[in-house]
């Protein structure tokens, strides 16, 4: 259901509405009437009287029709016959203000259980409850309706924090960062409306352009990620997920009375749904400050134009640490660039056109260099020299916008506060950055958005598998009450579903054994079984590297002349004739489960490096071809797999797919809790990934 | 020599003054009048006249006595001259701002050695050329040597800049973040004076409490580090290095003239230097503002002190980020909490006091807290709500600084940037930063400083070792056209320096080889050598895992009748018989040689691991114990060599003495270019670290 009701109201009614001073009920009504709201404000309180010069109407029941929105902050206990009264007037949207809810324990969450219950019977929506309310920017709505210390901003953001007091921070810090929201939800306790039913509302909102998320828990994991991998391919989101430290988690937990997911799969979950991932405030907004004032670029390559050469550097460096390209300045730009440049400049990227550069420097390299079809994003650097002012580069870089809007220039100022609070009185259409990472920070941010975009639509392929096998085994298991299935039978699951495992085969003559070992392919291990003996290494049980079927007939033949020999015959049961992978690589893969975010693909370096090296990724199930593709990609081990130091190149795809079907055992059966393949060698013969040992534990 | 001449004159000249507006000799003067500098100053120009007011001398040779010091800014083809009439004049301390010297090219750098020669024949001392100036605020002094556009803040900050324009723009920002100068000097091409010589100098000065450094190379890396390391445990140094990446080396090659070094070498040496290395402007300067009003904290137990949760939050990650520990608050201390604060507030670590609390809260929970003895340092949140000024928050604790100056105070205040603006105009005592992520990275800075005082002074130990046996084998080679060493004399060389090799004899009889063996230690692996026989494996040329005397007898026999019987004997030497080094960790360790910074010592990951997982790490030769100590565990691979996964521990301190050994190798034999041991096998026997392979190449 839409949230036009809340978002775009006709009018508006604050139910507990206060003419105490420095109370929510005071401050809402002036923040609303300030600011301008385009439709009526009613103020109801049960004292009636007059409020901010509006008579107050003594209940809900007494208001005019026509009322979509009503802001509650009456005490908590009110809130549920509000909510009846609100219901008979036919109003449509809520925005709960009111603490007392889920945030304050066991009793408060039936509470707030019992309000949105009653919410949904009556086809409502509810921002909050515990909130601090919700913001419309468009001129055609003018809805302050939130108690924050200043009117809000003007802009292209749509807004959501989890965070009240964050929340109100921000939006009194906007102007000074050059920022402004078309929309903000203060989601609260997220009862009913979360961040999800905002991204999907502002989906379809021309004037929303970005979305900002300041969370500290993602309500519905899987919901969220479908809806924003859709958004994010049509608008940018931006998000700041909190509680990544399990100290933090911690403290988000006794905050908001919300549990905090593993962040591990929060951060899965947001680099699979094209999430841009924020670890701080200061660099959420830096990155949105691109997004208002930029296009999309077309690659990574960057031009610097500085009049200083140390920021160039600087800026060299960052944009080399994310692994961007430096643009080549073609010879003709060079050339050109050349033609008014001094002598002393440098016309190789960064441009150096040294201190003393002109404003006409400025505006002739930035045009030149733009025009380079090398370049796909321009940096301009400016310290202030002897006279030349900020504000009128800044002006001439605007201007060059205007005229050449389709590549991001972006400005890197290293100059007094002063200029950025002159900028917050323009309206600026180029970001300006005081330190050089800063800027650059911003420029990887419109790639990494690039990136996303041009990414393939993944697809979660459908393998042919033995469904009904994995079905028996697992009804089997849980009949005997068993949870964690024997190494046997967890090969036996993974062989089912097209996991290629390392072969072995039971045989009790050495005429089978030699069979087996033929079907298997040389060179094999036998193992000896037996119900008696356990002096294997007396008889040399364990015979490695048999590498032919006539070895495999002698040896199996010694064994027994040995056994004979020894008296130890009896109990002799056969041998397991198994496929000696023989590998340099282990790689580990799995599933593990959160009890938040669901099951979670694990893809890793093996062996006794799994804890030390911590070369582990993850990504949530179900698992697309890109999702695979990225998840072996992302680990530093990667590189081992391509065939370092005379190794075999792995079969990076089979790897890929491996992870895939294992995606698709989870997806099928939700009761696997736990998988290990640990390890999925990387054979040497051929690269080939073969699981080794398995185990599986379900629920 | 000391700097007094250049930063505390008695009498300055300006050579090369002017009255033309906008040029460096006409606001050079007028920054020297403004800022008033305490001594006279007296213009030069050959054509006279009236300059800012001050009649001009026609020369240098006119001027009176008593000038220390010479600004010069005339063309540098004059410089040479000018200086022959300072010296003339007495004059014993140079700025010279002119550009046009090593910069420029060969012939440049030419003109400039003959400059440089000049001066120290002079025994002058000098800045620049092709610089900015130099600064000294002391209030006896109040020097403004320097064409930036704002006269300098008073402050604390020793800063040394080696961009010019850099350090203009960073002058031109102080006031705006709080920061105020002590001294500053534009190194420029760093002729005479460089970062080390500001180091020495303000090693002893008082008002000079902590140290930046701008800077694209080190020109004399060996004493940098020399000097630093001492001086860094007295007063923090902060140093930013840029030319980190390949292409900003390249970028600041051609800006600056110098090469820059390998980034790796001057992240080691910084390190061991007790240097702390900032990556860009923005968290220099965080830092420096940590200084300039904190103490250096007695431990990393953090507290925070919060009206909104989500900034706790996000500060708890920052926290947990760096490694360091969130306070565990006292019960004593928490029950006094709860005494005052609202039953809604949390008095565990983050302490959420709600976003309404007053003025009055804030103090009592700072005090209180602060008071904890479990509480090393405390962070203070500020979040605007409902009438409550930034400002007054900030005076009260610095109130609350005044009476507790022993352990630090940080502010986090997300509001305006009126609030920093109006900081600006006051005397502030406390550091206060925009966003929680600044104010941890802060914290860390103070914590890092605290870690480096506590550190204990290295000792370079000097093992006993056959340095003859070295010098001989080195002569021999040398004699022979050789740079690389065999295997086997590499092998002697780390053997003689005491590092521990897998052990290897020849043996050309049966009982010869197992005397051997039973020398080495079993099991060992015996390897034929025969001038003949390509066919190893046909006779079964290499024989591992042989653990007794009689295996080594036996299998030496059937080797010789295998030989025997296919007339294979001819050609037969014996055999070389190894210790079997059974050991699952493979670490490399080494000497690299970098051509600026000289030779390093590398440990980390071996094997196939070494290139993808790039797990390894450097330090500059010689290295002390701290160093080695340090090394070894700040590759991730360490927690491998305690013993992960059921291997066995490391000797670790084993494997610091063999990176010692090699480091006094180097230092010993300076010829030492390069020199790998990989692998350095840890021993699953007892944890022992031993050389199983090794390369050395000497120049």
């Amino acid at each position: 259901m839409s949230l036009n009701a809340i978002m775009k109201p006709r009018a508006v009614a604050v139910v507990g509405a206060s003419t105490r001073p420095h109370t929510i009920g005071s401050d809402l009504m002036k923040r609303l009437l300030e600011y301008g709201f385009t439709g009526p404000v009613y103020p109801v309180n049960p004292k009636g009287g007059v409020i901010e010069g509006l008579e107050a109407y003594r209940s809900v029941a007494d208001l005019p029709e026509g009322v979509d929105l009503a802001i509650i902050v009456v005490n908590s206990k009110f809130v549920p016959e509000t909510v009846d009264a609100c219901h008979a007037k036919g109003i449509k949207g809520l925005v709960v203000i009111s603490a007392g809810f889920k945030e304050t324990g066991p009793e408060g969450a039936a509470f707030e259980a019992d309000l949105l219950a009653k919410v949904r019977q009556y086809g409502m929506r509810m921002v909050g409850p515990n909130c601090l309310g919700v913001v419309n920017t468009h001129p055609e709505v003018r809805l302050d309706g939130c108690f924050a210390e200043s009117l809000p901003e003007r802009g292209d953001i749509g807004f959501v924090s989890q965070s009240g007091a964050l929340g109100g921070g921000i939006l009194n810090i906007l102007k000074d960062l050059n920022l402004g929201f078309a929309q903000f939800i203060s989601i609260g306790n997220q009862a009913d409306i979360d961040a999800q039913a905002a991204l999907e509302y502002w989906e379809h909102e021309e004037d929303v352009r970005q979305i900002l998320l300041y969370m500290e828990s993602i309500r519905d994991p899987k919901a969220f990620r479908e809806h924003a991998a859709r958004i994010t391919k049509k608008k940018p989101v931006l998000a700041l997920k909190a509680g990544r430290s399990a100290a933090g988690a911690s403290a988000a937990s006794s905050h908001t009375g919300s549990l905090a997911g593993a962040d591990r799969a929060a951060d899965a979950l947001l680099k699979q749904a094209g999430v841009i991932r924020e670890l701080g405030l200061k660099d959420l907004f830096n990155s949105a400050k691109a997004f208002s004032n930029c296009p999309i670029p077309k690659g990574d390559r960057i031009a610097i134009v500085t009049n200083s050469g140390g920021p160039g550097i600087m800026a060299t460096d960052a944009v080399s640490a994310y692994g961007m390209r430096m643009a080549e300045i073609s010879e003709s730009t060079k050339a050109e660039l050349r033609s008014f440049l001094p002598a002393a400049a440098s016309v190789k990227n960064p441009v150096d056109m040294i201190a003393s550069a002109p404003l006409e420097h400025y505006q002739r390299t930035v045009e030149t260099v733009l025009a380079d079809p090398g370049v796909d994003m321009v940096m301009v650097i400016y310290l202030p020299f002897l006279g030349l002012k900020d504000t009128d580069v800044a002006k001439a870089l605007m201007d060059i916008k205007a005229k050449h809007p389709e590549k991001p220039i972006i400005g890197c100022f290293m100059t007094e506060n002063r200029f950025f609070t002159e900028l917050s009185d323009m309206k600026v259409t180029v970001p300006f950055y005081m330190y050089a990472e800063e800027a650059v920070d911003a420029m990887e941010r419109l790639n990494r958005q690039r990136l996303w975009m041009e990414r393939p639509e993944g697809v979660v392929p459908a393998f042919e598998v033995k469904k009904d096998a994995v079905r028996a085994m697992f009804d089997r298991v849980k009949s005997e009450g068993r949870t964690e299935l024997s190494t046997r039978e967890s090969m036996e699951v993974l062989d089912a579903y097209g996991v290629r495992t390392c072969r072995s085969t039971f045989a009790k003559t050495a005429e089978e054994a030699a069979a087996a070992a033929d079907a298997i392919g040389y060179p094999v291990v036998m193992k000896m079984t037996s119900t008696t003996v356990s002096h294997k290494t007396d008889v040399g049980g364990v015979r490695v590297g048999l590498a032919s079927h006539d070895a495999v007939l002698e040896n199996f033949r010694d064994l027994v002349a040995k056994l004979e020999a020894k008296g130890l015959a009896e109990g002799f049961e056969g041998v397991i004739i198994q496929e000696m992978v023989v590998g340099k690589r282990e790689t580990v893969c799995g599933i593990a489960t959160d009890p938040q975010y669901g099951p979670m693909m694990m893809f890793g370096l093996g062996g006794i490096f799994v804890e030390a090296l911590e070369d582990v990724a993850f990504r949530l199930a179900p698992l697309n071809d890109q999702d695979a593709k990225e998840l072996v990609r992302s680990v530093k081990a990667f590189k081992l797999l391509q065939g370092a130091r005379g190794t075999t190149p792995a079969q990076i795809d089979r790897v890929e797919e491996t992870l895939l079907r294992l995606s698709q055992l989870v997806t099928d059966f939700p009761e696997v809790q736990e998988l290990d393949i640990n390890p999925l060698m990387i054979s040497e013969k051929n690269g080939e990934p073969i699981a080794v040992d398995g185990r599986i534990r379900i629920a």
